[in-house]
């Protein structure tokens, strides 16, 4: 088996054991217990539980960063709406799935408390921003989008109800479907040129 | 003492612990060293830390309330900042106060877990979207604002956008004041009659 592919199932093991056990409780052994390695394997591979998470934590920016640069869409317009079903809705699943969402709402916990987690969490967060921005501009730049749209400010905001989605989701239960709604309706008003909704 | 002022000097001990420990680690002894009852009195008043946490959560949620309510301005859109300043900004303190968000955020993700924490989290969620619903109604009514405005959707939307402030703060320590200034001109066009900001 292949390096690759060894970490693929570390990985997707690591994946399934945030969503059953949540981030505080998981441990190497549920890890473990989620792939085909040992636990005494996986701690050849890794220091500790925190050490094996920063990894995820890698691999999870990595193909979050894949999914926001294959957005797709004909206009600046589609192609937002299409980022917002990427971040807002799971990648292999119709229904969010709440397990992981939680795991991640405890790691963004953590900031304040651990620089790794805190470094991957700003990196996503401005990964995230910058694709946003991206299609903004191109939307200002082809006349789709008001020309006096603060592109900075627009793309901050976005990712704030991203936020705000994914955190009402974990703490009460609030389908984030609902957002998807608002949020076109936000940019219908707020961003498309002369308030014209498709 | 007045078992009034004894609780409100367990309440403050519990948010001072909170702030220094964070929700994971901070044990019935941090919090009884930031009062003036010992760890055995403390034990005496609750079975366990998750009781006493619960009913800080209590305290917390009555004084929010008590904020909401005494929220004040001459118009519907004053009351509706004024509103956001008090979500947004804590009480006693021009800084946000990001120990004790962080502290509220990982009791958001234990949410899904524990059932007494989402009880309080969803009248949490329920009360601050019925006052912001009560403001924007208010000026519906009066023709500050649009006539054609979903009261109920962008109550839900502003709701969700004090949730993504307040994560982000936490997670990548965004500053809080970014959100309060986009949105105000998010409430200036998709909320103010004819779009007119003051």
């Amino acid at each position: 088996m292949s390096t690759g592919e060894s970490t693929s199932d570390i990985t997707e093991g690591t994946y399934r054991a945030l969503c059953k056990h949540g981030y505080a409780d998981v441990t190497m052994e549920d890890i473990a217990a989620e792939t085909d390695k040992s636990k005494s394997a996986l701690h050849y591979h890794y220091d500790s539980k925190h050490d094996l998470l920063v990894t995820f934590f890698d691999d999870l920016l990595e193909s979050f960063t894949e999914r926001l640069d294959a957005v797709e869409g004909e206009t600046a317009y589609d192609r937002l709406l299409d980022l917002i079903d990427t971040v807002l809705l799971p990648p292999d699943d119709d229904s969010p799935d709440r397990g992981f969402q939680t795991a991640i709402l405890e790691m963004k916990a953590q900031g304040p408390y651990d620089e790794a987690f805190r470094q991957h969490l700003q990196a996503h967060d401005r990964t995230l921003r910058d694709h946003v921005e991206e299609h903004l501009a191109a939307g200002v730049e082809n006349g789709e989008f008001r020309s006096d749209l603060d592109v900075e400010a627009s793309a901050d905001f976005l990712v704030t109800v991203f936020n705000g989605a994914q955190t009402r989701c974990v703490a009460v239960g609030r389908p984030i479907e609902e957002t998807r709604e608002t949020l076109r309706a936000h940019i219908d008003s707020m961003i498309v040129a002369d308030g014209g909704g498709r």
